[in-house]
């Protein structure tokens, strides 16, 4: 049965993070540059992380969400029960990924003083835009041999690994808080408190044929079931696996 | 040796043919949904489009385009010298286009119109806003199985499929007007008179590591070279290849 797997964060922060991790994860994919058309994909996504990174202090909300883990984390050494091993290289991890994200540069900055990729990022967000004779310089650029694409990406996506790391670390250790349930939205609707919640996972099976409306915030939250075929809410019965992670 | 290929438009209306040209490329090519992310650049390059086709009438405007052109092909029936069977067969592709697009609705009626599609095109121009969370009915159709995703984005293309043929018939015939011819930009520059020309193609050859920066209109127009890694004008000679075509 193929299952329909879902996130939803419970509060902004949250939801850019989600948003960076995802446009980290497509610039990442498509810098291979294996198929004709992905320098779009992989440049659309930088430009987007830019936008982003203007928009809101990313590396001191991270830094903050990291420090918290590492002293609730640390709060565990020496507890009976808990696998001290496991917790001592987890607080290592944490420790070596505050470090760099403190020492790093602001997030974007060599991306934003780098020639190439100011000179063609405006006209890059044009309807049709990437035509040759809008970007003469990206179109010289894609004629450039793969090792050398390859290699101009991997630097660009170098100067965001200290982003990546802290960013992967706190999205890790939030979903472990969480533990997937067998759920009923009874008549398409489920609702329920959450302490502190930052993220709700789900898995929906396809053959309800519905997808999730979520509303709420940290400490509460309702799911409703929408039909895809007639985008009306569903009325039936929905058995759903939930995690709520905080 | 690789040669950097390069087409500039003379005119407003030849630059929206080539970006609606490119779109429709990219759309078609990402609809096998190949890759995981191509889905990205396939509602991209629709959304694209219609965006163009809310900014212009490209309807009337390549229908007299294409008009032009069958006008000038029937002055060439029973001329000697022309090979008659080659030109009754592509005005017979012309009748069929023209009469084709004047059949058509207006470009993207239908695509607007599309529940789906309206439901996820203005989130989708959000930095990263194609996260699950922000379109849930989008990340619902993703999970859908490959046939179907093929099945709906074939329906979506073939509503612009007047459009398609009708643009590219416009662009075969002129660029077809056009031949190479070994050029020489003197320090990097070169300028010429053209007569009523709509495209000018180069081939430029990448040991030189320039690409053109071009100015102009139908009658003139100027090309510079600029150095790729320097972002400077180039002051050496480049040998290019140049089609002028109206």
């Amino acid at each position: 049965m193929t299952t329909h797997k879902f996130e939803h964060p419970l509060n902004e922060k949250t939801r850019i993070y989600l948003r960076v991790e995802s446009l980290l994860r497509q610039a990442h994919v498509a810098s291979c540059f294996a198929e004709n058309h992905q320098y779009q994909l992989f440049f659309r996504s930088i430009f987007d992380l830019l936008e982003i990174f203007e928009q809101i202090q990313l590396k001191s909300e991270l830094a903050k969400d990291i420090e918290k883990q590492r002293l609730l984390y640390r709060s565990w050494l020496d507890v009976d029960g808990v696998d001290q091993v496991t917790l001592r290289s987890l607080l290592d991890e944490a420790d070596r990924t505050h470090s760099a994200l403190m020492h790093a540069e602001r997030f974007g900055q060599s991306l934003k003083e780098d020639r190439f990729l100011s000179s063609i990022r405006q006209r890059f967000s044009l309807p049709g835009g990437s035509c040759c004779f809008d970007l003469p310089a990206l179109h010289y650029w894609l004629h450039l041999p793969l090792e050398r694409k390859k290699h101009d990406a991997q630097k660009w996506l170098n100067s965001l690994q200290p982003l990546s790391d802290a960013l992967h670390l706190w999205l890790k250790l939030t979903r472990e808080t969480g533990y997937f349930r067998s759920q009923i939205a009874r008549n398409g609707f489920f609702q329920s408190d959450a302490e502190e919640a930052n993220i709700l996972r789900l898995h929906i099976p396809m053959e309800f044929g519905v997808y999730p409306m979520i509303s709420g915030h940290k400490n509460r939250f309702a799911i409703k079931f929408i039909s895809f075929e007639t985008g009306q809410a569903c009325s039936q019965d929905v058995s759903f696996d939930l995690a709520v992670c905080s």
